[in-house]
C-alpha cells in the first residue's frame, strides 16, 4: 500500500464563500514516473486505501493518483479541520485536484478521469469544468446529475443520523477529538448505525439478497453481514464527514442547475460510462440517456447482481470485467 | 363511508402466547345483503377509510367485508389496548378473522380473500390457514414470504423510529393517551418523521420520482410531497402500532420457516397475483416463480411507473386497470 501524500492548497476559497487559510488533499502516488496520470476520486465513505484504483491492470502504464475527496476523512474534512465549510460542492474538489495536477505535479493534461459513485460524479464534473484538460473519462455507476429519487433515498440515512437518539453527543465528540482531545472509544454511535442500516438494503440488489450473497463475503446469514455493516463498515467514520459528503452528492450536477444536454454537449473528454445492470439507485437509464448528448461516449453496462457496489470491488469477478473494459476504452 | 363496527374476541391467544381478555377487530360491512363474501384487510400503515375495496367494481356483487389488521390504531392495538403482545403474526390476524368470518357472520365460506402489500399477504396466509374455506385470492403487491431484500430494507425505517431523538417521548405520550390521559398535540414526532424519511424512496419508483408524477398527486415538488409525507402522512400513527405491524411483515412467510414450494402447494385458492412491475421490493420475479408452485395461479403484473403503490389506490389507471382484471379473474 503506498504512503498517504498531501497537498496543501493555500487561502483555498469554496463555492459556499467560506475560505481555508491552508487546505489539504490527501492522495496516493502510484507509479509516479509514468507520464500520463490517471486520476481516481474516492467515493461516499471512501478511503485512499479502499478505492479500487485499476493500477495493476488498465492503468499499469499510467501514473495513478488516487485523490481523497474533501469531507472523506483524510483531505480537509469536518473532522480535522475547524471552521469547514457548511457545504462542499463537487466544484471544491475538481478545483483544488486541479490546482494539485497543474500546479503540484506540472500536469499539462489529465489522461484519465476515472471514479465509482461519487468518484464518477467527480469524473463527470471534471469533464465538464476543465473540458480541454481531460482527455478521457470513466464513470462507474455513478450520473451526471443526482436523480431525485437518489436524492430521497438519501434523505433517509441523512434524517436518520441528524435526528438520531446520541447524534448532539457524536458531534460533541468529533469536534473533540479534531480539537485535540481524547479519542471516542467504544462502539459505532446509533446514529452512525442507524444512518447505515437505513442505506444498507440500497447497497446491492434484490437478487443480491435473494440469493444470499453475503455468503460470498464470508457472513453466514444476513444479519451477520448487516451486523458487520453497522457495527465495523462505520468504524472511524465522524457524523459530519458523512453529512458533508452526502450533501455534496445530493447536490450533484453537472449543470449547475441549467440545461443537463446542453452541459453533456460541451464534454470534450471521450468518456465510458459503465452502470451496473442491478444497481437501484445510480442506474443504467439515466447514462444511457446521458450518453446520447456526450460526442464521444459508450455505455458498458456490469452484467452483475451485486447491484451498486458492483463497481466498487466487493466482487472480483465485477471487478476483472471492468478492469478489461477500461482498458479495451482506452486502447481505442 | 360505511360506519366503523367491532367485532369482540374473547379470550383471544395470540402465536406468541400472549393472550387478551378481549381483543377487537374493526370492520367496515358494505352491501351486507350479498351472500358471497369479499374479505379486504388492509396494508401496512393502512386505515379502514382508506383501504382499496372494488366494492363499486369488482366485488360490487358481493358483501364486501374490509377489516383492520391487529397493530393498525382500529382493531386491536399497542396504541389502544394494554398489555398488547410485543410480536404479532399473520397467523393471529387470520385466526381472528375467521372466528369473525364464521361465528360472526355464520359464513361457510370466503369467495375472494384480497388485499394490498401486507394485505396481500393477508390473502396468502388465509389460503394456506383455511385452505378449504378461501375459494379466490387476489394478491396486490405482495408476496408469500418477506424476501431478504424487503427485510433489510425496512430494518432502516424500524431503526430510525427507535433510535429517534424523541422516541422515549414518543412511546410515554401513545401510553399517557391510552390510558386515558390527554393527546399529545404538535407535529410528528421527529422518529416517525425519520421513519418516513427512510421509507420514501421504496414507495414507487425511480421512474416516478424522474417523471415528478407527485405532481398528478398535487404537491408542486419533490420537498412538498415529501414535506406532506413525513407530517400529514403520518397523523394519527403511533409508534408501536408502526412496529408492531412492521415486524408482522418482516416475519411474513406463509411456510412458516418450512419449504415454500410445498406450503404453495397447499392452496387450493385460485390465486390471481398482481405484482407492479416497478415496484421495488414487493417485485414481480417473485409472485411468477411462486405462481409455479400453486394449483391455479395466474400473475397479471400491473404496468404501471408507480411503483409498489401502484396496488394501493394513489393512481386511478392503475386502480382501474386492477379492478378489470379481479373481475375477469372472479367470472373465469
Amino acid at each position: 500500500m503506498p504512503n498517504t501524500s498531501y497537498y496543501e492548497l493555500q487561502n483555498f476559497t469554496f463555492k459556499n464563500g467560506a475560505r481555508l487559510a491552508s487546505a489539504k488533499l490527501a492522495y496516493f502516488d502510484i507509479n509516479p514516473t509514468a507520464t500520463k496520470i490517471a486520476l481516481v476520486s474516492t467515493c461516499f465513505k471512501g478511503r485512499l486505501n479502499k478505492t479500487l484504483n485499476f493500477s495493476s491492470g488498465a492503468f499499469k502504464d499510467h501514473r495513478v493518483i488516487v485523490v481523497a475527496l474533501f469531507g472523506n476523512g483524510e483531505s480537509s474534512s469536518p473532522s480535522n479541520t475547524r471552521d469547514f465549510p457548511e457545504s462542499l460542492s463537487y466544484e471544491d474538489c475538481v478545483r483544488a485536484q486541479y490546482k494539485f495536477l497543474s500546479e503540484g505535479l506540472g500536469a499539462k493534461e489529465l489522461d484519465v478521469a476515472c471514479g465509482f459513485s461519487m468518484g464518477g460524479q467527480m469524473a463527470y464534473h471534471w469533464s465538464i469544468l476543465y473540458p480541454d484538460f481531460v482527455k478521457n473519462a470513466v464513470v462507474i455507476c455513478s450520473s451526471a446529475r443526482t436523480s431525485r429519487h437518489n436524492y430521497q433515498f438519501l434523505e433517509g440515512p441523512r434524517t436518520a443520523l441528524e435526528w438520531g437518539v446520541d447524534y448532539p453527543e457524536a458531534l460533541r465528540a468529533m469536534n473533540e477529538k479534531r480539537d485535540g482531545g481524547r479519542e471516542r472509544g467504544g462502539e459505532v454511535p446509533k446514529c452512525i448505525q442507524a444512518f447505515g442500516k437505513a442505506y444498507s438494503a440500497w447497497l446491492t440488489s434484490a437478487e443480491w439478497f435473494d440469493d444470499e450473497l453475503y455468503k460470498e463475503m464470508g457472513f453466514k446469514t444476513l444479519e451477520e453481514w448487516d451486523n458487520n455493516n453497522i457495527k465495523k463498515g462505520y468504524v472511524g467514520w465522524e457524523v459530519e464527514d458523512l453529512l458533508s459528503l452526502l450533501g455534496m452528492w445530493q447536490r450533484g450536477d453537472i449543470s449547475f442547475g441549467g440545461n443537463l444536454e446542453d452541459a453533456l454537449g460541451k464534454i470534450q473528454a471521450k468518456v465510458l460510462l459503465m452502470p451496473c445492470e442491478s444497481d437501484q439507485y445510480f442506474r443504467p437509464g439515466p447514462n444511457i440517456r446521458e450518453a446520447k448528448s456526450i460526442q464521444h461516449a459508450e455505455v458498458a453496462v456490469i452484467p452483475s447482481v451485486w447491484g451498486h457496489i458492483a463497481g466498487g470491488g466487493d466482487n472480483d469477478v465485477d471487478t476483472q470485467w471492468m478492469d478489461k473494459r477500461i482498458a479495451q476504452f482506452l486502447q481505442q
